[in-house]
């Protein structure tokens, strides 16, 4: 027999992922609203509450929240997310004796009952009522009088007055507060939020190789070139820069140029082959400088508003320290050979793993947390995960944990380039954002179902895409063939579908030169020092900048779960809407999906989501070219070139009439 | 940090209803097809397993079934329920060390690589498989041996032998019965399916008042009286009596004709009112006869193929033996009288309630227990409960689980004419069976949307709708307004779209005579005895009759969730279809919601569905007019008049050409 307890079932309590299994995620200052239905036999009043919590990085006592009922057994209530960090919640519920008591008794008025005993039973709860606020000490004595009085009052026998009295809703409003919880029931499991600080939703990512800022052809470059690059990111209007692997580089099977399976002794080699006698992970590369170095470069950042993110890639080359004093830590074969990394017929000569489920898993783990623990000293927050996919789940899951208890506001993006589930999975595991199929996602009928999916479907609780048209391993198709059209339209698409993009430097030049038949770049970055001209002509840097200013003026924009598609009659153009719940900032945009040709459309627009009258006019922005332009009417038309692909607009009301003229009255 | 575990996730488990809180529910002789997503880190081959067990009525060991890949990192299994009773279930997952490695070397071999050490590898993974396969006693013995064959093999140095050896799909298949499952991972909690027996799910009901079916007319029938209807239900094709409450009813405050506060001195009051001080619920009304009597007349009605099934209400009179034996088992006001039951304004002064929650709550539900346990060893399996949504949830979970541990066969419908949550939290706490919203649904769209929520929605897992045209309770509007051709086109309705129908007597005979403005019967049979002409004309015996027939004699009419709907272009005719999975039987029936007027329609047929081609010929068997026809093509023209409001076909083929003529070869 199952033990006492109350008989309310609470079910169906959301928002949750997995019964629980892994908290979902909202941005620190929303409102969590949570809904559950509540249901018990009969027809008793119930009362039922949010309880809820602040864990990380402070944890608080729980607090409560009513909920309202919402029809259909369904309730709903809300709790704040003050600050970044690690919420739970559950809900309770119990009948509410005396209001349940009070109702029946109000339909008996009605029915012109003899109430002697139900007036006996209604003071008997009031009685109770009173004894538990007295018990609740000096808060509890002024509402145990006035329970008490009530009692009395219900024991003075049958009257109008009396009846009165009995249904006054302040008096069950008193008893209810001192509630008899021994057949309340509580959801079970707690639930967890993660409130992400603002910039894990809304940042704008520039990556750069700081070895290739040098000015002079040919120079390794330093932090302090590197240093020199952070205005013009700063004028391009991005708010994290995010940099490869910044560690000593092995020697053993260095990669050389296009990479080539052995090094000219002058390659640099490839920045993810960490480690050296120089040093490993928490290192820095001897010919890029100092610790001191990173974090001048790290506080200039800052300065500019622009926060450092890095690589974290865990594996080593064979020349990395942990290889000679933690020989436990890797997998070797039965002839004491370590293993290399390898994806058949691929051999990644210059790279050996580590053993991660070993039997030296736990000093191998926690050497690893103090590697984001060492950066996060250096004044880093944000980290860029190499192939996430090809480690463990429970590490990720045990190691963003452990960091984020301590800092709720380190932010890590998974580089999870694989399959979907696997995506998902290293979201729920703790990623904040994650790179997506974006980048091979071309057309219109591919965009809109992937990009509902992404910010409309289930993973939108738990998974933040972070869009990125390029990056140091990705030249796409797209982008090769489209030439300068490509790269404006691409940048547009990433920059008003999700409030996370970013680009790889060389984007905003352009810069589309392939290995014949791979989407690779020819002479990578990755393998060898790259010089630019930042005014080569055709360049969008203009372009860029121009988004990322709209990014941060309109707020709808800075969203992640408010992207709607709206029709267009043109398979080649995408239209879609952004907008603030409270509809203060509304944003429409238009983007070319082809770059070798124009397009016009008719848009229809989503007037009844704008909160417009089908007869109203409206003001419409269009921000990249700062016209303006008054609209009526459910369609507008748009032409979109080679040479401006995308129209995004600001939506602008005339609220004022006649009325708010200061004499009209 | 976590304990040392498979780096394996498995989630997204299927099929399981609100975390694996309650079974899901299938019928004994199915396969259980489960889902599951897998997921590790890396290129791993893994082995999926299926475990389960039987739970009730016997404990078996677990087994275990392989799981397939089915794309996208899915995996499927089934298991086979061999008999009513409940199953366990649970997924396991580990990587296939030696798949691993062979995988690989396949493709190392066509890079032409230098092998040695990973034969080494191989070898040392061979030994361990075979070292396991020893130790698995004498059954591992013949396996140990061909793997250390295969050790050596590995260890004889790199040949075009050698490597043919290592990819033995046998030798894989021989290591992967010795896994090592250090890193194996469980889905967790088990999942429980409940197999249900045949009748739990393809059933046909007659409710009977046994104390109307004396042949003279004013005499309190028998249960010999009763025994004489047998053939007559056996005639009309249903295979369960329903009887309303059988034992002593009280007489303090027993209702008189059409409900009336007062009873007359030879009113026989409600059936509902149970126990006086003959006896309670495990007695008989002596009018009725002795226990020895109805244990007869289950023993007849099984003769002829029929279930008794007895109706459970947990509510006393106030005579009740329990209310003077067990006081403490009853709610009382503070002046010591016994609450009785209510809604306001209604009250039912004949009924008092149980304290289901109160301090004796164990001793009262073990007596409750008892109460099914005693009809049980009657012969009864089947019990229909009154408004289980009054008394609490937990009480029916504990109660039903207890009951259909010792008994997998009982079955339980709710008479859950209740809050649709509160309907699916029944059947989810155990009920077989449920009432439904389908005695109020009328027309087409409101039919489709409520039959494909039953039959197609999630509640499908758990609950089964038994539908039912009218209740002693309920004479719905339609049947008042719409006379014979609506007794016609509910009973085609019901009858066809769930596996599981009843009706209350009197329907076969189109009673529909109301109390002015409600939807209950006059001069109901709930309060006095009533006498019938089953040869009244205008009965629709006939009718049903057929329909029964027509159920029994196809499968595809005995399944629940294989209902789709159709479309047919007149909005009083509502076209669908039901077929077994094999397609061996095919059901398509046209109903006409339409009582006042004969209607035509043409309908689109689901030829796709049905395996046939666009332009083949088949024949159709209309079963209530026993007429055949040839169809051919995607629309079919139906004429549906106030006779014969429904039209059901039995889809036939031509299978055989003249490639099957014997000499044609």
């Amino acid at each position: 027999m199952p033990a006492r307890q109350g008989s309310i079932l609470i079910e169906n309590l959301q928002p949750q992922i997995d019964c629980g299994r892994y908290p979902v995620k909202r941005a620190a200052g929303e409102t969590v609203r949570v809904t559950a239905d509540v249901l018990k036999e009969g027809h008793d009043e119930l009362a039922v509450v949010l309880r809820w919590r602040q864990l990380t990085p402070k944890a608080a006592e729980a607090r409560e929240a009513t909920m309202r009922p919402s029809g259909n057994d369904a309730w709903e209530g809300e709790f704040p997310l003050f600050e970044n960090g690690l919420y739970a919640f559950e809900v309770e519920a119990w009948p509410d004796a005396f209001r349940t008591w009070a109702q029946e008794l109000s339909r008996k008025i009605e029915a012109r009952r003899d109430l002697s005993s139900e007036l006996l039973e209604g003071a008997q709860l009031l009685r109770a009522a009173a004894e538990r606020a007295a018990a609740a000490g000096p808060a509890g004595a002024f509402d145990a009088e006035r329970l008490r009085e009530g009692e009395k009052a219900l024991l003075a026998g049958q009257s109008q007055a009396t009846l009165s009295r009995a249904l006054d809703p302040r008096l069950a409003e008193t008893a209810s507060r001192y509630p008899d919880k021994s057949l309340a029931t509580r959801s079970g499991r707690e639930l967890r939020v993660f409130a992400e600080r603002k910039r894990a939703i809304f940042s704008s990512w520039y990556e750069l190789f700081p070895r290739s800022t040098a000015r002079e052809p040919g120079r390794h470059g330093t932090f302090s070139d590197a240093e020199r690059m952070l205005p013009y990111v700063r004028e391009l209007g991005f708010d994290v820069v995010y940099l490869p692997p910044i560690h000593p580089i092995g020697k053993t099977a260095r990669k050389g140029k296009n990479n080539a399976l052995t090094a000219a002794p002058d390659d640099v080699g490839s920045p993810w082959a960490i480690g050296s006698p120089e040093g490993g992970h928490k290192a820095v590369h001897p010919q890029l400088g100092t610790l001191a170095d990173f974090r001048r470069f790290v506080k200039s950042a800052a300065e500019l508003g622009i926060e450092v993110a890095l690589d974290v890639a865990f594996q080593c080359s064979p020349d990395h320290p942990y290889v000679k004093e933690r020989p436990d830590w890797f997998q070797r074969r039965p002839d004491g050979t370590i293993k290399t990394a390898e994806n058949p017929p691929k051999r990644y000569e210059d790279i050996v793993n580590f053993d991660w489920m070993g039997p030296e898993r736990e000093s191998l783990w926690a050497e690893l947390r103090s590697v984001f623990l060492h950066w996060i000293e250096q004044g880093v927050r944000i980290f860029r995960v190499d192939n996430p996919h090809t480690k463990p789940l429970p590490f990720w899951e045990w190691v963003i944990g452990e960091v984020k208890a301590r800092h709720p506001d380190a932010i890590f993006l998974a580089e999870a380039f694989t399959r979907p589930k696997m995506m998902k999975a290293l979201a729920k595991a703790g990623f904040d954002q994650s790179y997506t199929y974006f980048t091979w996602r071309n057309f219109k009928h591919e965009m809109e179902d992937y990009l509902k999916e992404l910010t409309q479907g289930p993973a939108a609780e738990f998974m933040l895409g972070n869009l990125w048209p390029n990056t140091p391993d990705i030249l796409p198709e797209h982008l090769q063939q489209g030439g300068r059209p490509a790269f404006l339209l691409r940048s547009a698409l990433a920059a008003t579908l999700s409030p996370s993009w970013g680009i790889y430097s060389g984007f905003e030049l352009c810069e589309n030169r392939a290995l014949p038949g791979k989407e690779e770049y020819l002479d990578s970055e990755k393998y060898q020092l790259v010089q630019r001209d930042s005014d080569k002509p055709g360049n969008i840097r203009a372009w860029i900048a121009a988004l990322n200013r709209i990014r941060n003026d309109h707020p709808a924009l800075q969203q992640y779960r408010n992207l709607r598609f709206h029709k267009a009659d043109n398979d080649r153009v995408i239209f879609f809407s952004k907008m603030t719940e409270d509809r203060s900032s509304q944003i429409l945009a238009a983007v070319s999906l082809d770059p070798f040709a124009a397009h016009e459309a008719i848009l229809e627009l989503p007037l009844f989501e704008m909160g417009l009258q089908p007869d109203e006019t409206y003001q419409v922005h269009e921000l990249l070219s700062d016209e303006r332009a008054l609209w009526q009417g459910p369609t507008a038309q748009v032409r979109l070139t080679q040479e401006k692909p995308a129209a995004i607009w600001s939506v602008l009301r005339f609220r004022r009439t006649e009325q708010g003229f200061d004499y009209y009255f």
